[in-house]
């Protein structure tokens, strides 16, 4: 079987070709192949199939077999994928996931994709939506206290809740002991990512993220969108800024006319490969 | 750049062909290899090459960059990977290697080498050479005291230093907390790698590593042997027995004529790949 490793933002798939013939059970091949150790290696497997009513639809599948919704720097991934071996000549695409349709533009350079843009939709501030244990309509600029230290914490969701905290050097503080004191908080009935937030300048924010369920990745696509439109609620960036993560640098844009967050970044297609193992 | 991704007893490398051109600075280009997000991801790389008086020579470089002298497991899939590809048709193979000249001894099957062994040579028992601080001149059973707890400990060098403990039902212990203090005891000037080794029978062991520098691992070739070898001298195993470890297994053989340590197992070939970054 073909498959293709990639990674944008240090989000790293396999991406399979889902118009060929693949073994029913995906769940166990996401296993399998996701093993660092003893299969190719990866944060799960991204499967690309035909759509009844989009371009494209895809399948995601985490490291232990449970089926994702939607992963914002793997649909970049997929954006290159499709264009690049020729599945599709169109540079504005629509992707049917879990999480419902998202929209592509790819940025072809030399008759290969190079950079994609996704639109991430619109972010959600209402407190109750997030969800948010207070009465307040929104969480913008809250003072919260942990172990003594008062923290501004501002909450978004972009289909799934973030609270984003601005950290002045960031590296003095233990970001993995607050994350997960602040991922456990009782305001948050369905707990939250956290993201430290440094200001370098209005158009260029250096973030770390605490993911819920797994604690510090590399990047989090949602996450960046929740940092920059935070960011901007605070009056802190431009409404278009880079944000500066481990795994990579994102273009975020919080758009004024139509509110909606598109996230700008590289596809990168590290190898190819070719799996023969049972199933 | 074609490479082939191989594992043995969970040691996983990326197999490169030295015999055809490949890139000069072979430390910077398994550090991008190496990389479990942005690379293949591996342990390291391994290059086979020509010799001037082996059949072939191995030049392996871990994940850091850093030159490595030699690994047993990696030198099984070294015996796999030049039959498989047609770069021998003998099935005993001599390896030069930074620790010597390594034997080789393939066990074919339909054409394609399933299992190999490799002479690991000789233990060594005496104290200072292992090396241990103490007057004694070798080290068997040895009453050690760490945190009110006695281990009798069985030091062996197979050409690094090993220590191994007997535990019954081993998961009652930290052997992280157990390892760690074991390495860093003033017994050991150059430290030294740590087994917990319990007996399932005298043909089977099971065998956790607590790897000098690194932690616990999947395996560990030599801590399989010394493992072995001090079964052997506190009468608990026989000569030849199998090996569990969390990577898989290894058929160990302590061989009473001539003295040698030989390993077997399955060397596995994963994926093989196609690598278009620059370096």
């Amino acid at each position: 079987m073909r498959f293709t490793k990639m990674q944008g933002a240090g989000n790293d798939y396999i991406y399979l070709n889902g118009f060929e013939k693949l073994p029913a059970d995906l769940s166990a091949l996401s296993r399998r192949m996701s093993d660092r150790h003893f299969g190719i290696g990866a944060d799960g497997i991204v499967v690309i199939m035909p759509s009844d009513h989009c371009d494209f639809r895809m399948r995601m599948f985490n490291a232990d077999g449970t089926e994702a919704e939607m992963c914002g720097n793997a649909s970049r991934c997929i954006g290159k994928y499709v264009y690049d071996k020729g599945l599709t000549s169109k540079t504005l695409l629509t992707l049917e996931t879990l999480a419902g349709i998202k929209h592509l533009i790819l940025d072809v350079k030399n008759g290969t994709v190079n950079r994609v843009s996704v639109d991430m939709g619109n972010p959600i501030l209402s407190a109750p939506k997030i969800p948010v244990n207070t009465s307040l309509s929104e969480i913008i600029s809250y003072p919260l206290e942990i172990e003594n230290n008062t923290f501004n914490i501002t909450c978004v969701s972009m289909g799934n809740p973030h609270t984003v905290i601005f950290l002045n050097e960031m590296e003095r503080y233990d970001l993995h002991h607050i994350g997960a004191l602040i991922e456990h908080h009782e305001l948050f009935p369905k707990r939250t990512n956290v993201e430290f937030v440094e200001i370098l300048s209005p158009d260029h924010l250096k973030m770390r993220v605490w993911e819920r369920g797994t604690g510090e990745t590399l990047a989090c696509g949602t996450g960046a969108c929740a940092s920059l439109v935070a960011a901007v609620l605070n009056g802190k960036a431009n409404r278009k800024a880079v944000l500066h993560l481990l795994g990579g640098n994102l273009d975020i844009e919080w758009n004024e006319k139509n509110d909606r967050v598109y996230m700008t970044g590289e596809a990168v297609t590290v190898f190819e490969g070719e799996w023969n193992n049972n199933i």
